[in-house]
């Protein structure tokens, strides 16, 4: 049965990395004392082993340990026997290109759908989707795939933005982007607020957090949904 | 000699599109009566010829015929035989994808090299770097390489904005999105505000505008330059 938790951000404004969701993290990884972390995404180009230390220490919190993917002399295996894991934000690009580097994609993808609990905040999110084509990230190395992990039968848009009503900027908002989106995918996109999360058991998908999230299917306006919303028909 | 007029934006905030490059377009194009219009950004999946009937509108105010790229059975041809050439925006990924399945990357190239007056406005003068890595658009169809034309000898960032000082968003910003392109690259990038061009002539590229662009280059402090700067070192 899957098993996961999968966040728009990983800190919330005023707030420390994690700390918003540590509840949620505790029940989520409740039958395992170790987490595999896959640090990939790098955000800011940090390094796996400081990337690592910051998220390990948000983790000493819930009791538990968590080790970085990278430092298994095979990962594959590592993914396979691994009890919990979670994947950081960053680069969804960088991200996805590691896991097919790596060969990583369809053991992580095999190991979800056999109910390894799954964190992913952010770019960890993104690639819970069908593909990574809505990510806001910039396309800063060339993945061999935009397909993603296809936990989840729609995509994410992460860290999901309002227009700005009076902003004079003439550049494209997150919903126009979204409609240019539709215009090539039929996939169904739900845009993800800053401390909104959907956690993922079998297949039931339920909004959590305190904010409403925007839901976009093509040909269709976009429509809002309270917190408490099962996603059964996306 | 090269001749390139490369916009941030094509319109301005409360301004008609094109409008406030009215002048410079004429001078640009001042020895045809006819320039080639690209449409294939296709903003909001807007179709080719409602695309090119938008811009037309544009070009008539300066006495010009703009023709559709994609009414000619040829396209190869068209560009080879063109006097001027205008690429508006849209998503930049549909963009590149349609110039390297008509095969136009390389004629298009080879074509400002020799001198075709272009004009490219925001995804239209991305592909003018020497990648479209630094572009802001969703990665909504996947192009066979980010490789662009590579016409200066760097990459842009068009609608460039800068951090908002009081937002609590916490995606990244712009300046950290370009941070983490120079973690994985070494080219440098321009940041082009709403309003800012670049006048390509020959080997000389100057900053033109009201507004200062923002300079990034790999293991440097990003850095202000005037309006009027030419862009020798980069």
């Amino acid at each position: 049965m899957k098993n996961l938790l999968i966040a728009s951000t990983s800190t919330v404004y005023a707030g420390e990395y994690l700390d918003y969701l540590t509840k949620e993290m505790a029940a989520l990884f409740k039958d395992t004392e170790e987490v595999i972390f896959i640090p990939y995404a790098r955000p800011g180009g940090i390094s796996h082993d400081a990337y690592t230390e910051k998220a390990a220490k948000a983790f000493t919190k819930i009791g538990k340990k968590l080790i970085g993917l990278h430092t298994f002399e095979n990962p594959v295996e590592a993914i396979k026997n691994a009890k919990g894991a979670f994947t950081g934000g960053g680069n969804t690009f960088v991200l996805v290109s590691a896991l097919y580097r790596l060969e990583l994609m369809q053991p992580l993808r095999e190991a979800i759908f056999k109910g390894l609990p799954y964190m992913g905040t952010s770019a960890g999110s993104n690639i819970c989707g069908v593909s990574m084509q809505t990510t806001n990230d910039m396309p800063i190395v060339y993945p061999p795939s935009f397909k993603t992990l296809g936990v989840i039968p729609f995509n994410l848009n992460p860290h999901y933005l309002d227009p700005d009503p009076i902003s004079k900027h003439m550049g494209e908002t997150r919903e126009t982007r979204i409609a240019e989106f539709h215009t090539q995918n039929t996939v169904p996109v739900v845009g993800l607020r800053e401390g909104s999360w959907l956690r993922v058991k079998g297949e039931e998908i339920i909004l959590k957090g305190e904010l409403k999230a925007r839901v976009f299917e093509q040909n269709k306006e976009p429509y809002e949904v309270e917190s408490g919303t099962k996603f059964s028909n996306l």
